[in-house]
């Protein structure tokens, strides 16, 4: 009889400021005997930078490195069939340690289940091996925070749009919500501004970096008046629901 | 020269389990000399149960009981007038311990800014009080966690809908979003099945009560064949976009 597998914990890590860690996932971080972390060539990566100074001194580390992809378009299907290698690579990774009994913290920024990279080793893992995602504040989270403006009220609709979309099929959705998180912004930063401004919702669009972060910027959209964001930035309209 | 005042703390408890409770909130929470939070006449209190265990001793614990308003519909204006009277009066109960330079711990299930009660006495209390507020895991992700299933993929677009709209507001929106949660059942479950019918996603909807803590209820929709509900249950629906 072979020993029993090791369990693989998604460890929800927040926004980035480490005190908005749980404790489970704190628990849940400490104990394993393998912490992974995807990363990019060269760096240490986020998450690995949030748990800086957490981490039980032993602990194997396991840097899951993304494949270097700068000349092909993130669109195509030579891109997709790269990055599925990759996730299978590191999926076999994490599969040698827990057949060989170990558990693994695998840390994710934000909410492991909301638009995480977690999913895909997940989804290649769990038929094999026992699973306890640990959910965390979201980034989005972090990010609303900042602004110190509440979010949704009453009866209000929010929907989270990747900035990736069409201008018309963010147009859509803008008409049909009351509060809006726009992510993913980067290089789609003109396109949701100029949606904003044809939905008449300037006034009321905030644009956040880095949210919960020591060096968190705030900015009004309508006082922002370069065109440059960082992929993870984010713009938030806050909702006017219903309230007594 | 007064004494400076106390400062109000929004403390996000997360979705119920005290483990998805974060560092910064519980730092917050038995720090504060006063801790605050609301509930319904003869009960604790959702929130105030949470945190059962982790208050300091010798803190002064301050319920904000909601006025009793069986009678009265919810959506009358003497109902809204009555709340607002709640509120305004629970503003001034927490300003006292704040003039008097005490620091207030208002306890918040979720996260504060994201349709939480929370905001009501923060609106009222911000121009005059200095606040800090600690987000919170939403009690929608930890439905989701429950789960098991991923949430938002690549360029998914997520919408939360109050259950409270009509079935054609509903709708309408169903059919812009790739994956859905559907808040504030309670006497709206016929309305959401009928919309997830209509709609062709009764396959991918998953009924959640209590989420993240002992007693959760996870039913594939499918499977739930009565439309009892409590208020704060919800009906979640993954989204399948684009993965490598």
């Amino acid at each position: 009889m072979s020993a029993p597998s090791g369990r693989l914990y998604g460890v929800g890590l927040g926004p980035g400021d480490p005190d908005l860690i749980t404790i489970k996932s704190l628990k849940a971080l400490q104990a394993a005997p393998v912490v992974a972390y995807f990363a990019k060539r060269g760096r240490r990566g986020h998450a690995r930078t949030i748990v800086d100074g957490l981490l039980t001194p032993g602990v194997v580390e396991l840097p899951l490195v993304y494949p270097v992809t700068v000349e092909i378009p993130f669109d195509s299907p030579a891109y997709r069939e790269q990055l599925a290698a990759f996730y299978e690579e590191a999926s076999q990774a994490l599969a040698v340690h827990l057949r060989a009994g170990r558990d693994v913290a695998l840390l994710c920024e934000g909410d492991p289940l909301f638009y995480g990279s977690f999913m895909h080793l997940y989804v290649r893992l769990r038929d094999d091996f026992p699973v306890t995602i640990c959910p965390g504040v979201t980034g989005m989270s972090g990010c609303w925070t900042a602004t110190g403006e509440p979010m949704t009220w009453g009866d209000d609709v929010l929907s989270v749009l990747p900035a990736t979309l069409s201008q018309d099929e963010l147009a859509r959705r803008v008409g049909v919500a009351d509060a809006l998180v726009f992510m993913k912004l980067g290089r789609n930063f003109a396109k949701v501004r100029s949606v904003l401004q044809e939905a008449g919702l300037m006034e009321r669009a905030i644009y956040v970096e880095r949210g919960s972060m020591a060096d968190e910027k705030v900015i009004p959209l309508t006082q922002k008046l370069d065109d440059a964001a960082p992929y993870f930035s984010i713009i938030i309209v806050p909702g006017q629901g219903r309230r007594p």
